[in-house]
């Protein structure tokens, strides 16, 4: 079969060996897959991220060895492995987290020289963790399921109260999931920052209710002035906070992702925010702890998402919960991913571009 | 009156002019005041102490003019200033957090300019911050009302779910704190880490369950052992999540304050752990965000304490619910801060040193 191979730090076109499935296994065609920012990120910091899967105890990918990304995928069920239930028919289409359970144990789809990602025409899943597309759903949008449910975790580790003015910086595929996320929980105002004018226009498409320029104003200024507190509010603050700027509680999204963009929220945030950690930066980082402990700040790292967020997400999508389209900006056969990954760096042009192998 | 004066970067004993109490003030003689590690910092990073004041948009101390340290005390009042209410005799004794209400709104004592600290025979407090010190309490005890007041605050701010196995890392009057504060909330075991014997042995007193000397032991490693799940929460778990240590929650206190600490805890932290960073870290600090997202840690930086927790707090030490005694190593006069100073930097002689003014 044809795959878009990661390959001595490049993406080539090139073929692979049939995938077969084990026990409990699925052989699918992939219809759609998403290429997502830590795709990008894992080609140019691949050493880092195979450094840290070594800390944490799991088996890192060897790059030496060919490895074929894409983790957010929908797909068409083709045939089982033994032990299987057979539950869904060939020819249904299925969504999965990037998951294949084996006899060792679980392991990751896409970033893995034994389980191959979407950037593939054929792939394994595993039959325990299918979700059947609810029908009529595109391919291609039931293939951002993945990155919504990425929003909506960071949103659930948030661990909102109702009251908090949102804050998202960087509207990237990861900002748009998270700005969908909060519409759902009915927060508003959001605002959401951003140079590209496309991605503003996006985030607000997908429920952004104002919109900043970093190279304009500060997001943290604007934000401010949408986050002032009512007068009661003020008038209830006790005495010794009197001092304290009347503002609502901040609730930070950092969905960018490279170093610095901490230490920014550190030196922005007002007294007692929260800032959620969803940019995924692959360096070393600074920031002034003094910053952080006399604001007394939360810093909420997040990664990924539950299987329970994962099967919301895909049906929010069903159910034009969330506007999947507008994310959508081209589509390319296995011959175009490279040429993607390159596009990718402009976000005039691009927001989600889906891998289509069977073209 | 006779005062130990910061002046020029170094502690000396001189005289400054009596405090005259404004509208709402009380002049009281301090009878003790502990020396706060935070003390020890301004002295050396008191460029980087304005720094973040002026950051915060408060007015920063100007180290050019004199300022008298001291805010954990306990006083005597001898008058009042006009449109006072006059509610506690002269000869009480009383606590207050260190705060002067003034008509500009309030203001902190002990970094300031304008409002000495308790290294000084009088000073001034706010009627309606004060707190009648129980009968019978001795001054030296109920100094340590502000300090075990950060440690009932960093342990609030944890926000315990009654699961969590804590460790407390470093065991000065903060982590000491901390641990007084987890005994009272009835977690354990208690795990606590620091290189003094001493330190160690009054971690025990009050309230570590397990202690570990970090130059024998990695403390995280410790942690784990006394952390696993019982096979009940063992099979509870989901399938997906089967690969991960079989770990209980973990709550880990920072309680060092200097650079790389942070990242120690993101290196030995497990999954999921909350990170509350108690120990006040003046210099730039680098981590790793990738372990942060890996491990979806959660960082809570703390500062000070509520008026209600610092009210709880010297109502403990007045209940002896804390052993406050145990942490009180010496007492100095006026002339004997600026040697307290030095003195503090050896753990096995030292951990609060308590100064009397009036002596």
């Amino acid at each position: 079969m044809r795959a878009a191979i990661f390959r001595k730090g490049e993406i080539v076109a090139d073929t692979l060996a049939e995938p077969r499935p084990g026990a409990g296994q699925v052989l699918v065609k992939t219809l759609a897959c998403g290429i997502c920012g830590s795709d990008l990120h894992a080609r140019r910091h691949a050493g880092r991220m195979i450094e840290m899967a070594r800390h944490l105890g799991r088996k890192p990918m060897d790059i030496n060895r060919d490895v074929v990304f894409g983790h957010e995928f929908c797909c068409e069920v083709l045939d089982y492995g033994p032990a299987s239930e057979r539950r869904l028919k060939p020819g249904t289409r299925v969504c999965s987290l990037p998951a294949l359970l084996t006899p060792e144990g679980p392991q990751g789809i896409g970033y893995s020289n034994e389980n191959v990602g979407g950037y593939a025409e054929r792939m394994l899943l595993s039959e325990a963790l299918l979700l059947e597309v609810p029908n009529g759903l595109a391919a291609e949008h039931a293939a951002l399921t993945e990155p919504l449910a990425v929003g909506l975790h960071a949103v659930a580790k948030a661990n909102i109260r109702g009251d908090e003015v949102p804050l998202v910086i960087g509207c990237g595929p990861v900002g748009l999931a998270v700005i969908a996320a909060l519409k759902l929980k009915g927060l508003h105002p959001i605002v959401a920052a951003d140079y590209s004018p496309a991605r503003r226009q996006l985030a607000q498409k997908l429920g952004a209710d104002i919109v900043v320029d970093p190279a304009q104003v500060q997001p943290y200024v604007t934000w401010a002035e949408h986050a002032t507190m009512s007068p009661e509010q003020k008038a209830a603050r006790p005495a010794l906070q009197a001092w304290l700027p009347a503002l609502k509680p901040a609730l930070i999204f950092e969905c960018v992702g490279i170093p610095g963009l901490l230490q920014q929220a550190f030196e922005g945030a007002p007294r007692d925010a929260r800032i959620v950690v969803v940019g995924v930066c692959m360096e070393t980082d600074r920031s002034e702890p003094m910053l952080g402990i006399m604001k007394e700040l939360n810093v909420q790292y997040v990664l990924g998402y539950t299987p329970d967020e994962f099967a919301t997400s895909l049906r929010l999508i069903a159910e034009g919960a969330v506007d999947a389209a507008s994310l959508v900006t081209a589509t390319v056969g296995i011959d175009g991913v490279a040429g993607a990954f390159a596009d990718l760096a402009n976000p005039e042009r691009h927001t989600k571009i889906i891998v289509e192998p069977w073209r």
